[in-house]
């Protein structure tokens, strides 16, 4: 037995599981990505794919090294009083980023979209089926895709500006700051009048 | 005499001083770079570099073929209505990415600027220097650097989710939503209440 006490085939299934969904992910993109196709990959049951990952999303998640999930956003907003919603997407996203580990990971996210067109079609399908699904069903709004992606534009934007080019004032303004300037902006996103339906 | 009319060794000069121009600024970066410098390098006066270029701003938008200048903006801003400038701007933002040819430069851009850590860096001091400069100048306020770098962050969010990763809602939305949308956000960062001195 393993000091962590876990069995060794476990992390072997893992890790096969994971390489072939990467594989199967740049091959065939979101869409045509089954976990059935990606258990016949690994050379495992499907059951045991679900019994480690869930839902496709949660296991793209886990092969891109994802940070964050999609239902831990949906629980947030879930929770969140409608007109604190903004503030606590932002409040989020930033310790995401101002963590030195999910922020490696992000930067690898970001990298690979903006370098190769695959990943970025991977990406975009990723976002548009899970997260901003996910956004819309707590939404519940007929333009609730708009809003979410007008919400996703200045969190991106906010995480080129301060972590990726680090323009001076954006780099070094903390959180508080962060909030005073960007959260009426999200809150109108999420449930202001925006213009378009 | 060639058919343009141009003698040929003026074009030789100007690409020979764009070559040692992008050297320059690869190997010293922005602030590290003269135009004494870049003149020695491509053997010519200082004073024919000023006469084909202007100030080193100008020779830098030039060298990596930054599709717009800040003089440009700055005139915007100046001629605009206090009022209607997030307006303007996003409106000239959406005219240089919806053109074919200015997307493709303006992507070769960021995404050497999301690869390289150099090229980031240099960017960054020039946006600094220049592009924030000017709007700084232009704007006359004391928080006009982070006013400058809000906008700045909404409309590289919004060029990355419309034209990078193309999230379906925003990449087919007309450019009166997207004005309906972000022009109030811009307009708000550039003169309204956003809680950062």
């Amino acid at each position: 037995m393993s000091p962590a006490g876990r069995r060794p085939g476990k992390t072997d299934t893992r890790s096969a599981v994971l390489d072939a969904a990467r594989e199967c992910f740049a091959d065939n993109g979101y869409d045509g990505t089954t976990i059935r196709a990606i258990a016949r990959k690994a050379g495992v049951d499907p059951a045991l794919v679900h019994h480690f990952f869930g839902a496709k999303a949660e296991l793209f998640v886990a092969a891109v090294d994802f940070p964050f999930s999609p239902r831990a956003m949906l629980a947030t907003l879930l929770e969140a009083n409608a007109a604190d919603a903004g503030e606590l997407i932002l409040r989020q996203f930033l310790a995401l980023w101002d963590d030195p580990t999910t922020r490696r990971r992000l930067l690898a996210v970001v990298r690979s979209a903006v370098r190769y067109e695959a990943a970025a079609v991977i990406l975009r399908t990723f976002l548009d089926r899970e997260l901003i699904g996910t956004f819309v069903r707590a939404l519940d709004a007929p333009d609730a895709d708009v809003r979410a992606t007008l919400v996703g534009s200045q969190l991106i934007g906010l995480a080129m500006a301060r972590y990726i080019v680090k323009l001076p004032p954006l780099a070094t303004a903390s959180t508080e700051q962060l909030v005073a300037a960007y959260a009426p902006t999200l809150q109108r996103y999420l449930t202001g009048d925006v213009g378009i339906v």
